[in-house]
């Protein structure tokens, strides 16, 4: 274990090349950090910009053993780090976070839900499904439609499908690959919200203004922060924020995906163990954004402020939505993020858009 | 010459390692480029975020002609890159901006001040000295005590000294290094201002708020930004700074250092032919800071908003302050830039803090 705060010039070490990892090290450097980071990819985003960079799969052992080496504090873009991979990077002496815990829970969805619900951290209804059979039985439970989802992996909406009604039942088990699965009441939100929370090594926690989310085709496509509400409701996300945060012992940045109901109040949908697109706003509308502060909460530094300077409306950038580029450096209020990906394929996320206006006080 | 704009993916060459190119790269990597920085020095701070390193002498021809090869357009840290380095890459093929006009012009403080006069960016009264006589006789016009400069290189008070009076002048010469040198009159002022301007490569011009700056033992030590300033003196010194750098045909940041005369009049103390130390407020406190700025300037896109979010006191971390890295992360308003020195030697730029608080509205 590194004495912490880890000293500039430590560094921090990235498993992902995506641009959560690429906006990570540009915050790590800002800081006075090296980082290396440990991707598969080819020429990622990450690596582009990273002062060390290991192209090998994530199981790689050599290639694992060279990133314990390297880094003083190892940290992931994705939730779905094979649990070995962290397991085998402690071995070799490196210090990981978030913890394998917090990882673990996040990429079952039964386990997270019956973690939230545990912690007080109010979620839909949900039943266990490993069949069809199963699927039908907990509709009558839960009602339809109701929300079918692979228990594990899928990101921007795969992985899941609506039952419509009980003769859907079988077909949807069907759709989401005949495999361990999780139904889900159907949440009968107003908006979706998220907070981005994070927790520092001194048990410390800060929540940003809480971010309202608009989906297209299951990918976020733009996040309006901060999202108008009243404070009662901003405040009960901080506490369930906090909660989550607290029972894992968690130490980073985490995004925590809401629904809010008509009557105020809110369920938890999902949550994202790293920093979170959700975030992208802070990254021009806050003093310290979320990338800075996962970089702070991981090296064991103080937390920074979260104070918003600015109204932001964020969008993503998606597929070819890229080819706008000309029109979008012209526009004056638009601060530009672009991930250095080369192929712009449908549904890739190939940067993003804050535009600013003056903050709203309340 | 590539087209401009460039798109994302083009790659910006940075000519130097030190902290500006750092933060230059950290800019361009934002906006999606990627960057190749030249330089002679090893694990420098700016190669540690840059996607290519190329680490050669700056007259290296095989290590120009890569960069060439590499770079869509080439810029530069530092306005002591000698001109045939220039000179070896528009050869190759290459675009630099800035222009090698202004290079030389900035390389020569007699050039500079002759051109700053020529189109109508006063300066103090000058002469030229080539022998320990000359500046006795140049004493008799412009009065001592007088400044006496090395026409070529020196920064951060280096290669200058007072000629306290006409017994001095001998000595003084000696103390320059009894080379060819420049006598400039005492500046009465009252202040030290700076302008970080930007011109496009569609000759639009902004202008930053202006900065007050504060040295000690010659080299920076804080900025305070936006300047408390009678808006007729922000304006002269917008008109100062695009006569400059019209005339320059410039593309890219510039940094205009002023001297606030008793009555208001600016006098041009200096220019620097990039971005600049007393511009780094702008990290913080600005929609788009000097380095993205510079990036958008030499992409040939179209400028951004200069517009200021907070007031901002920006304080040089030299030498052994960074061992104040402890307290400084636990500073709230302190937002640290840290460059990636291994070795703090003394007068080194080891990283700034801009300090935050809300904007002074005039």
């Amino acid at each position: 274990m590194p004495a912490f705060p880890l000293p500039p010039g430590s560094t921090i070490g990235v498993l992902g090349g995506g641009q959560l990892g690429r906006m990570l090290v540009l915050a790590a450097a800002r800081l006075g950090f090296r980082t290396a980071v440990m991707t598969p990819e080819d020429d990622s985003g990450a690596a582009q910009v990273a002062t060390r960079a290991i192209q090998a799969p994530y199981d790689d052992a050599a290639a694992l053993a060279a990133l314990a080496g390297l880094a003083d504090v190892v940290t992931f873009e994705f939730e779905n780090v094979p649990a070995d991979v962290v397991a085998s990077l402690e071995a070799l002496g490196a210090t990981v976070a978030p913890n394998a815990r917090s990882l673990a829970v996040a990429q079952d969805r039964v386990d997270e839900k019956t973690f939230l619900n545990a912690c007080r951290a109010p979620t839909v209804a949900f039943a266990v499904c490993e069949t069809a059979g199963e699927v039908l039985a907990a509709l009558d439970q839960l009602g339809a439609p109701a929300l079918l989802k692979t228990r594990r992996q899928g990101y921007d909406g795969k992985g899941q499908t609506w039952v419509e009604s009980h003769a859907d039942a079988a077909d949807a088990f069907a759709r989401v690959g005949d495999q361990p699965s999780i139904l889900e009441a159907g949440a009968d939100f107003v908006r979706e919200l998220s907070v981005i929370a994070a927790r520092g090594r001194d048990g410390d926690i800060t929540t940003y203004p809480l971010g309202e989310n608009h989906h297209e085709a299951g990918i976020l496509r733009r996040t309006l922060a901060p999202a108008r509400l009243p404070p009662q409701v901003e405040q009960r996300a901080q506490v369930i924020a906090a909660r989550i945060l607290t029972s894992l012992d968690y130490v980073g940045v985490m995004g925590v995906e809401l629904f809010e109901l008509a009557d105020g109040r809110l369920l938890v949908n999902e949550i994202a163990p790293r920093v979170h697109n959700s975030g992208h706003w802070t990254l021009d509308g806050c003093e310290v954004d979320q990338f800075e502060q996962h970089v702070r909460a991981i090296a064991g530094w103080p937390l920074g402020p979260v104070t918003p300077l600015a109204q932001v409306e964020m969008e993503n950038l998606i597929g070819d939505d890229i080819d706008r580029w000309p029109e979008l450096i012209g526009e004056d209020d638009a601060r530009l993020w672009l991930y250095g990906k080369a192929e712009a394929r449908p549904g890739r996320k190939m940067g993003h858009v804050n535009r600013l206006r003056p903050l709203e006080r309340s």
